[in-house]
């Protein structure tokens, strides 16, 4: 039996992005996320119905300002009062966790997805998703960047504007691009 | 007499974001914003009532391109003629004053607000702000991100993507992560 | 005869912004953008019906996620399957062609325009625009910016978060802010 591209990219190799059934989860959080984005604050909320509905997991206290976007949304848990604030864009592709008491700034970027570096694959459609992960009490700074594959430890402090390429270690901060530690 | 959270915000030291008072002045941000982005642009034209309404003072001519976020609104002051273009994202939580005829490209970030580096205090919900002040007749590059206490002077210029953390004096151009003088 | 402002502007000479032509020709580009950005998903399809009408050229199969924005539209030319991610941004004063297969991920910005290094001459208003070309089968990765003037050439790939302020030659990746070659 063959694998569907929802399988595949589940399973960590590489797929075709361009898929029915790929689409059609694609097109349901598109629409999670226009409500989110659309929906006055007061009926809102701190996450509106369609995207909490959406994503794997959203534990107490958890609070997501508008706008917001993500690819698919299921493959995001969001632990106890973690915080995003405006305009944060998850690629969700595989698996993003988000620790308890985690804030994002404005305009944080997190990425599961890459395309293939050889140009004809890539012209192929094919692309590979690795899970991202960040720990308990994290600050990530606004406009941060944190490509896919990253492991982001407890406490850390990820500088704005910081584009963060390989993992975190607990309790470190890291600014710049690429993002190196602070002594 | 004990100090409110908000007295403390506006006097500049360690506050708890998470109080009613103050999350009653950022529903009220919120709503604001929220006309802003959605309203059909003949009827928002320069900027839309609410957040008009909102900021501490807007001078003549100036332009909001939508979208646009703020934490407060109640602290932006823009001087004549300044021109914020599509997706800026000012965290308002200390005063923010933008000269006259100072010029934003999209996606431009002003951050005043900065959590506690002690994890446990961060967990605490500690935070602290501090003021940007921009002069007259700057030019920030889209992309560009201002971090909290920083000055920039009159006639400056910021490269796009360049990541401001200290004082830009007047008349100089910075660019880069962290930001830098050019020659 | 003089020249008209939107002449001056595409002629790649020193024009000044704030004109009633030009204010038209943004203000059109702001309704479509609106289209696009709050149509309900599927109303919205692959690109609003706006925005395509209001762009250069929009070959087959090209796919703009929401939200987008440009200033003109008028000026933008997409190739065949050219997919652009959440939140791109595309100042385009000047033309920008994007070619067959090309990819952009969220939050990449695209500059054609520049003010006036000299203070007294940008408070006049004054600005000017290059071009931006983009190749085939390029690969724009997230939260990327280029700027006025700037070739990429076919196959390249550009590392998220990286400020692109030269060409890059075809196959050629490059990564950070400035974007520099990554060997």
């Amino acid at each position: 039996m063959t694998k569907s591209e929802r399988d595949k990219m589940a399973a960590g190799e590489w797929y075709r992005c361009l898929d029915p059934e790929l689409d059609a989860l694609r097109d349901r959080a598109r629409k999670a996320v226009h409500q989110h984005n659309t929906l006055p604050p007061d009926e809102r909320g701190a996450i509106a119905p369609a995207l909490k509905a959406l994503f794997a997991a959203v534990a107490a206290d958890c609070f997501v300002e508008a706008p917001f976007h993500c690819a698919y949304g299921m493959n995001i848990t969001l632990g106890a009062g973690v915080y995003l604030n405006a305009g944060c864009t998850i690629l969700d592709c595989a698996p993003v966790v988000i620790g308890d008491g985690s804030m994002l700034g404005p305009g944080v970027h997190i990425y599961c997805a890459e395309h293939h570096k050889d140009v004809a694959l890539r012209r192929a459609g094919l692309e590979i998703d690795r899970p991202v992960t960040i720990g308990k009490d994290v600050w990530i700074g606004g406009g941060a960047i944190i490509l896919p594959g990253v492991t982001i430890g407890d406490g850390a402090i990820v500088g704005a504007g910081a584009v963060v390429t390989k993992d975190v270690a607990a309790g470190v901060t890291v600014v710049g691009n690429p993002a190196r530690v602070v002594r």
